[in-house]
């Protein structure tokens, strides 16, 4: 039915070149049959997840929620939606960015476009004064997609945020710093830094450069990309947006200081024009406070104080950092966040102070993918058991001896062929990196016994019928029987026994035997 | 700034009123007031997950995604949004349930509706030829929502397919409904049915009762309703659409026919005129084969044949089935699906037979939350030990504290305040049900030694500061320290004592003192 309306659309709406003599039509028939086929695509700046991606976005999404959860966070949701009034006049510029809803009569809708906003909205509705949460959740931005660098139309935000009035100075800050070093060690991305600073300090600086205060946004979005450009270059920038020469000389003298937090305040801490300033006399106090207590969290040493972070948003009141990966430069910022003690009240009338951080998760997925691709204990097929025929018409007895294991609790599986060949059997075993198959046969049937391979190490156990869930239960206390390989092409197989004996490794085939094992769920 | 561009935009659209004379104004003012407040709000269908429910949704889905995994299916993602081209002309009349994207410029967009045809979309992009996969996921439909039965504008899928070719008959038909079996006894819904019949069977039924096949879709939308409806209301409305007296009788006189598989199964097979239908005849066939498959795995005493089951959706082509809850007339289907063999390949141009359910999650929810909410072992905030200061100046004190539990894999907390009182620091613990409090005070420090209690009976233990985290570690291993009770409110202890004596129980206070809980984490 559907693809008959597909033909009908088809024909009502020709394209305009088909008019066209028979050398042109037969070539636009060509074209029109891939376009038909480029029109079943995923939508722009959008991904699928593949089963192998799905493990690792599970594998990364649970050690992420086990750490929000072990600083007693809870986790909440919201819809994908807001009304579109709530998210308007929040983002500025970017608004632009946001998707709405077509009006199909009712509500005026807009996909969400940060966790931070419904977070807000959702204090307001519930009435909640204070609370520590985490959101993982999609948002949606009309961004020009970067797929390979991480950047996406649909991606995901984890958000970690603890929202409350009259909280010790900086004592939720250094939680979180705990927070985002505790889980990028966990995570295997490799070396990080997080660089940190105050947006009060920033304030004191652009004041002590004699730079007006109307023009503090547009100066930190300069400074901002001091990671990326050289200072010549941000400074043509900024004289460009109507900052003096002098201005700029003296604002360089500021954000190009950078070092570990104790050092760098030791000597800020020395400038009377900086101590003199109350805004970065203040500054200065938290972050005193604040490297005492990432020293005690052993968080110190992954940090550096960085004058030069503005960071783009403008909501920050008061502490801000970034994290960089330091072992790659394909990726940007992975995750950042600060104090923003205005936004989270702002639905709700009253003032609820905050500090949070957003994990830039997708560029993760983009490491972890690449990094655990030989993993050997990521199995997006968790099955423990494959019960195996020998022979024809055995289906019934492969529900039975199937059936007993799920009822035991077995992760089992049987192949949905009546007559499953052994090689198709054997093949799926293997490319699934099943750790155990059970063979059931006639001979077994009359002997009333069964076979028990074990994958790992190719043993085979003739074992009583009766005895197979207690057999299996034993053979899977052995951790070393679930350790099965990764399966080899079959004419690989002996090339790369040799270049194992010479310690090689064919990294290129083994991501063309993960893909394969993916596709592999044929009969 | 943001709060101030609400304002701005208030003024710039003064209500028509506000003209108005001076008594009119003010009363307009505070009808102005309420209605600023009621747009914060969560668009309607659609709903927040508070901390106690996002517990509720995790158990879950942790059991579902647990069984589809233990019957070897991969998990997948696709986008919240197709091309609205991928959506059109699927749905049929119901089409005009889909969300619609805005057209911004660049792809028309629409919020999938279901995850078959996103699943469809995913096999044709990829290229997958037979998966066994599962796809928890949000969907979206403009539908009128009603939240108490569980229907909801934006709701989730729980899908679980096994597609590809050449499979043997009715082998993944039995393992689906063993799933749903599974499923539903690992989760405390209550009893539950599930109905099954046969597309088949049904076109044969509409066949002997001389009904035209072109009336078989309105004919079964009629017939769908007799779980709800009585024969005649029924039978009203099937004359209405041109169905004759005489046909409608005869139809009758098997779609009331309902039974224990088996037996219904064998009665029908005497009946010389379903026997003599050619898909009379398969339907019964793949029935007695199907049966035979679900005793051996002890379903079949969940399930009735019965012929009444027609189900809305027309893409059925083989075996469908639905279950209802037998304990509760308040939320209809949880589950359904069916064998759909001309759906998943309709965008890859090859057939891809395929068998699948769906769980409603939404209506499981709601009972959940009723069932849940005394169990014990669900708690929102999952934090192991608070460290508890006794006297002031003590935060870097606790940092030390937390911060080696933290690294020794401890859920830990301390509250956030410079001077947390101690009964802040105790109702914080009781309320959350955190199984031990570490304090922390001057004579401690000076005798290098922690106090721990253990919240569960009371118990203190007066330990060597470097002995901490051994004696937690071996505290935690016994259960009953880790069951705390839930906390009563004060005033309603000596009450409940006494009730406890008597076997009863305040239900409601409960439920109310959960709600406390949840909205616990003031300082």
């Amino acid at each position: 039915m559907e693809e008959k309306e597909e033909e009908r659309k088809k024909e009502q709406n020709p394209e305009k070149k088909e008019k066209e003599g028979g050398h042109e039509k037969h070539k636009e028939k060509k074209g029109k049959a891939v376009e038909q086929k480029d029109k079943v695509k995923v939508v722009k700046g959008a991904r699928d997840f593949l089963p192998y991606q799905m493990a690792i976005r599970d594998k990364a999404f649970s050690i992420i929620k086990n750490v929000f959860k072990k600083h007693g966070a809870v986790e909440i949701d919201t819809p994908v939606f807001e009304l579109k009034e709530t998210l308007m006049g929040k983002y500025g510029e970017d608004s632009k960015l946001i998707y709405d809803l077509n009006d199909q009569g009712g509500e005026l809708l807009s996909l969400r476009y940060d966790l931070t906003v419904p977070f807000a909205r959702f204090m307001a509705v519930h009435n909640i004064p204070s609370i520590k949460r985490f959101h993982i959740g999609k948002v949606y931005r009309r961004d020009s997609p970067q797929m390979s660098k991480g950047r996406f139309r649909e991606f995901y935000q984890c958000d970690f945020d603890i929202a409350g009035p009259n909280y010790g100075k900086m004592i939720p800050e250094a939680e979180v710093l705990k927070v985002v070093v505790e889980i990028l060690t966990q995570l295997p991305v490799g070396g990080f830094n997080i660089k940190l600073n105050h947006r009060k300090l920033l304030d004191a600086i652009v004041n002590i450069s004699g730079i007006p205060e109307e023009k503090f946004k547009i100066v930190c979005s300069s400074v901002d990309k001091l990671d990326k450009e050289e200072w010549n270059t941000v400074k043509a920038e900024l004289l460009s947006k109507g900052v003096s020469e002098e201005q700029a000389d003296k604002l360089w003298e500021y954000v190009q200081l950078k070092d570990k937090p104790k050092e760098l305040l030791k000597k800020l801490e020395t400038l009377n024009e900086l101590m003199g300033n109350e805004k970065g006399k203040l500054a200065l106090e938290e972050m005193g406070i604040l490297f005492d207590y990432i020293e005690i969290e052993g968080v110190d040493k992954y940090c550096t104080f960085d004058l030069s972070l503005a960071r783009g948003l403008d909501y920050y009141t008061g502490l801000i950092y970034e994290t960089v990966l330091t072992d790659t430069d394909k990726v940007g910022s992975i995750s950042g966040g600060g104090r923003f003690d205005d936004l989270v009240g702002m639905f709700s009338g009253k003032q609820i102070p905050a500090v949070g951080v957003s994990i830039g998760i997708e560029r993760i997925f983009n490491i972890l993918e690449e990094k655990l691709k030989d993993d050997p204990s990521l199995r997006s097929v968790e099955t423990e058991i494959l019960i195996a025929a020998v022979g024809k018409n055995l289906t019934k007895e492969r529900f039975k001896l199937v059936n007993e294991l799920w009822d035991n609790g077995f992760k089992a599986e049987i192949l949905y062929n009546e007559n499953p060949r052994m090689d198709k059997q054997m093949d799926y075993a293997v490319n699934n990196r099943i750790p155990f198959m059970v063979f059931i046969g006639d001979n077994e049937l009359k002997e009333n016994k069964i076979k028990i391979k074990c994958m790992a190490n190719g043993n085979e156990i003739m074992e009583e019928r009766n005895k197979l869930v207690e057999t299996l239960k034993k053979l899977k206390e052995d951790p070393e029987l679930l350790k099965v390989k990764m399966p080899e092409k079959k004419d690989n197989k002996e090339k790369k026994q040799k270049e194992k004996n010479e310690g090689k490794k064919d990294k290129k085939d083994d991501k063309e035997e993960n893909k394969e094992k993916e596709e592999k769920k044929t009969e």
